[in-house]
């Protein structure tokens, strides 16, 4: 194997599959798991260049085993972003489908994904997680890159309170499993190391951009983490993109029980006080009510952000909606917002 | 995945690496591990069409973990066969390197093939074995077809004698390992199930071929084991296609232990007595005194075979040989014996 030079290293990879009147350029999208899966699944559909910026700090399932085991990063949220970016053709398709495959059984390989595996191979091999990921990417026809925000494994802490008699008392819990699902209730998330280096060519990345994109996904473990990355914290506020923030459907029972649409708003601010956005995605079947969305304008107001109404989720059988996003409505929410910023 | 229908699965991948004047034509390799291998290396560079026909009574190492963990077939000697006839392009062979990779590490995945994973996972997925392997093939832009003898996983057992106290008796040793590596003298292999089918597709393989294979290889453990299967015995006894006999170099400590090139000879047809060859490869730099050669030439007169003597070991450096085959040489050797059969 051959990792590429460092300079080569820079995102180079081109969607030839978006139409030139959808296009809104080169697009950054940040976040981990189902929710960086779907922004991606979406914004495939209309930027030419499109990169993955995903967060590394999973300590459980079968990432959390190889992590432990061979001391790796956990592989998991990166699969399936590139996963969610494989080439059309069946080959890649079917070779995506075997990397999100997790062995039956009840032995030692029982609920590892294939595609786990394969990385944690590669990073063995070629000792650089980068150059593996470009290897997967090659197998996959993937139309874009995905990068781990951080070339080392991270761990997340969260002040948490309510878990003890007196509600005021504040616990340190640490590992994204044990935050993700708390019972009681997250005030803040950190990094550790609290200071962690931004993978070579994410900063890069994010001042090319034409578009980026946080959200939707667990908001403490997988949306935040991104931008207590001192390099890409600054780099996302000092940027000329349209930037873009993609509201979750639903609160995530554990994390974010019980919080509102603007404590979403108001959470991230407090953890990256420096960043504006452009856009709020949100869609209006969530039901807020008018005092609520009084309180999310204001909000989105004090982040610089105009909110975008529009049907992103997926509809359900008795029609509602579901807490997935639509990848051709989300795709066409960005469209919009790349054509009207 | 769509696995073929069972009439598509017929050997069809041609290898347009060979030149005209080299062609052997169809050529069917049958043994396991390192010897097949071997074979194959060397088979590509003359034959136009190749098949592996690979044993699958491994029961040790990652192979026995992943069989006795998921019910699966011993991946290893599939996986190995595979990578012999990886595609020249270097996104081939990289992938043939991963392939043969074995984790690190002390913990679960530990001397795991990466490749064996990879197999594993295909299988559970497509619930068919021949399937998988094709899948596997195009990945690795494969020059030849990799079948297993059977498609269900077989044991060896074996009477071995010198085992106890009285040298007359003998005791039944069950399993590929334990038979391989036996202190006492291996007389007769068995299968167990006794009885297996062959891989549908492998007999047509055998009656199209111009040339078929045997060895080099464990003798006992992964040569000797496809005669055993009736429906190859069977074909190759039918088959009009040139059989070659290639002979090892050494014997292997275990279950040769001692042997002569002649009771080499003399097992295999004890195994398989209705089965004769066209040509016996020896290299003549074994070393064989002139009695033993006359002894060869007698029994390979009996298995109705020329002894064709060819230089196919590697060179050591200090000027003898190594207990190798050379696949330039051993490529050269099939080619010529093509050509004056």
């Amino acid at each position: 194997m051959h990792p590429d030079s460092p300079s080569a290293r820079k995102i180079s990879r081109t969607n030839e599959s978006v139409e030139p009147d959808l296009d809104v350029g080169s697009l950054v999208a940040f976040g981990g798991g189902h929710g960086l899966a779907a922004t991606l699944s979406a914004a495939r559909r209309v930027a030419s260049k499109l990169t993955a910026v995903v967060t590394v700090a999973d300590d459980g399932g079968s990432s959390g085993r190889l992590r432990r085991e061979l001391g790796i990063l956990p592989p998991g949220d990166l699969r399936m972003a590139l996963c969610a970016l494989a080439g059309e053709s069946e080959e890649h398709q079917d070779l995506a489908s075997l990397f999100q495959h997790r062995y039956g059984g009840n032995g030692a390989l029982a609920g590892h994904a294939v595609g786990n595996l394969v990385f944690a191979g590669l990073w063995e091999q070629l000792a650089d997680p980068v150059a593996a990921l470009r290897v997967v990417e090659d197998l996959l026809g993937s139309v874009g890159s995905v990068m781990p925000m951080s070339p080392v494994a991270l761990d997340i802490a969260a002040d948490v309170f309510g878990l003890e008699a007196d509600p005021r008392v504040v616990r340190t819990i640490v590992g994204q499993v044990a935050v993700a699902s708390t019972p009681g209730q997250v005030r803040r998330v950190r990094l550790i190391p609290s200071d962690p280096p931004a993978t070579p060519g994410v900063v890069d990345a994010i001042s090319e951009a034409d578009m980026v994109v946080l959200g939707p996904g667990s908001w403490f473990t997988s949306v935040i983490p991104n931008v207590l990355v001192p390099e890409i914290s600054t780099a996302l506020a000092q940027t000329s993109a349209t930037k873009v923030l993609v509201l979750n459907l639903a609160p995530q029972p554990g994390e974010t029980a019980g919080f509102s649409t603007e404590r979403h708003l108001h959470v991230l601010r407090q953890h990256a006080p420096g960043l504006d956005f452009d856009a709020i995605v949100l869609d209006p079947r969530t039901g807020l009510s008018e005092g609520e969305m009084g309180q999310v304008n204001r909000t989105a107001e004090s982040l610089g952000a105009r909110v975008v109404m529009a049907e992103v989720a997926k509809n359900s059988s008795n029609g509602g909606i579901r807490p997935i996003h639509d990848p051709d409505a989300l795709g066409a929410a960005l469209g919009r917002i790349g054509r009207t910023d």
